[in-house]
């Protein structure tokens, strides 16, 4: 099942992508979807309106999760070409909210910020309200996968020690387009970044040191998880920032970021005013 | 003016607090009422059931903010007394709202941790929607001010670069009592953090780096400030992981956190089953 987010005049909604067409469920977005109880069951019986894919306007497929978990150094081929070892525990940062656009929305690059840079990511969202989850318990509460392009301003990232303030800007993450439930994807998936048309990042989701399970349960110890929080796993390698020489988003610049199985997001950068 | 947010019988209510009485407002909480427009003179004018705060029981003061923003190494003295410089820009980190527990609650020890810590501060919360602030509207966004004490699990703040994941524990960060408009607050207040009777930090608020208007200033560069968005400013030198020998919350040590003009912060930690 692929669930997605759309805007709709004055308002927006919920569907079930089927082929090319789009049919509404009785909740205004994916999020509040997720908190109702018995959610898969309504998400596949839902009879709605039906809109064509085509023409339609996607909002970020979860618009205002309660929590934006984020993973660093979470790729074991990329940790390992740099010379590092494998790590005990993730990385965990948050972002906010306010950074999501739609998954075909443009990035605002930030007139502050000179070295914008991509990170495409696979996305897991939170299906169910889990706290000091069993390895069982993590995998269950898997709604779905997604896509995120964790979008950051590398001086802002490193202008201090923590990275928040880097990760965050106003409209710069795409997220979506679909939310794939974990019954139509296999355990690798193949996921790609490209800046104007160049490969820029390639690698297989099978290559997570910390696998969405794991990564649930983890967080599961610290926190409560609840319906509609994402958690973005991290980035291997291939980001500007890393090149020789560095290389970062500029006004114009479309940004592509596919996971097979899942879709695609595709952005132009844009100069803020 | 100052206001709290009470728990009631199956609800809670945004109250303004008058001597020994509390007497409700049209808003669930203080977060849903900063959000109202005018709420300044719907706050001041609200005129409902009456309370004794005697017996009250206070939640968090904004129980569900949409961003908790903290700040790191924001004490001048204390930076100094390190061998540090003045940092230029401020370092800022997230906390969920799921770690908030009110001013007079336990504090819940984790039982993954062995090094929970304390960290006394003001908190700004904000009280109108603001992006690339002026000072001035830095300044007017300025809801009021209250008593955070953001408690750390050090051993997790430390695990990996990245200190959210020791921020955010479930139920251990008491915040109010109450909201405390800054018409009624001078600009240097006295704060200090007690343990089981003895101070362990002293401080006076005119010393912190960036001020609450700069912080507001600062992050709207980012990204929107909202209704009940909370920043924390950051603690002053006398944590107890910087002791000799290193201490601890221990399971019943006695944490208050004191604010001249705003109150204390009273609490109890206790193990996590």
């Amino acid at each position: 099942m692929k669930l997605a987010t759309l805007r709709l005049p004055g308002r927006t909604a919920a569907v079930r992508v089927e082929g090319d067409h789009a049919v509404e469920l009785d909740a205004a977005d994916v999020g509040e979807l997720l908190a109702l109880p018995g959610w898969r069951e309504l998400a596949a019986s839902g009879a709605g309106a039906s809109h064509p894919t085509a023409s339609a306007d996607y909002a970020p497929v979860v618009p205002r999760p309660g929590k934006i978990l984020c993973v660093g150094l979470n790729y074991r081929a990329h940790i390992l070409e740099m010379g590092r070892e494998l790590p005990q525990h993730p990385t965990i940062f948050a972002k906010f909210p306010e950074a999501l656009i739609g998954p075909y929305d443009d990035i605002v690059l930030p007139a502050v910020s000179q070295a914008v840079d991509w990170e495409a990511e696979l996305a897991v969202v939170i299906g169910d309200t889990v706290r000091h989850a069993s390895p069982d318990q993590a995998r269950a509460a898997i709604a779905g996968y997604s896509i995120l392009n964790d979008v950051t301003a590398r001086d802002y990232q490193y202008r201090t020690l923590q990275w928040l303030q880097g990760k965050t800007f106003e409209a710069t993450t795409p997220f979506g387009p679909v939310l794939v439930t974990p019954d139509e994807l296999g355990e690798g998936l193949a996921l790609s970044c490209e800046v104007d048309g160049e490969t820029v990042q390639r690698a297989d989701t099978a290559d997570l040191v910390f696998g969405p399970a794991e990564l649930i349960a983890y967080l599961s110890e610290i926190l409560t998880l609840r319906p509609g929080d994402v958690i973005a796993t991290g980035t291997p390698g291939g980001v500007g920032h890393a090149r020789t020489p560095q290389r970062y988003l500029g006004d114009g610049s479309r940004l592509v970021t596919r996971i097979a199985g899942i879709g695609e997001l595709a952005n132009t950068a844009r100069g803020d005013g």
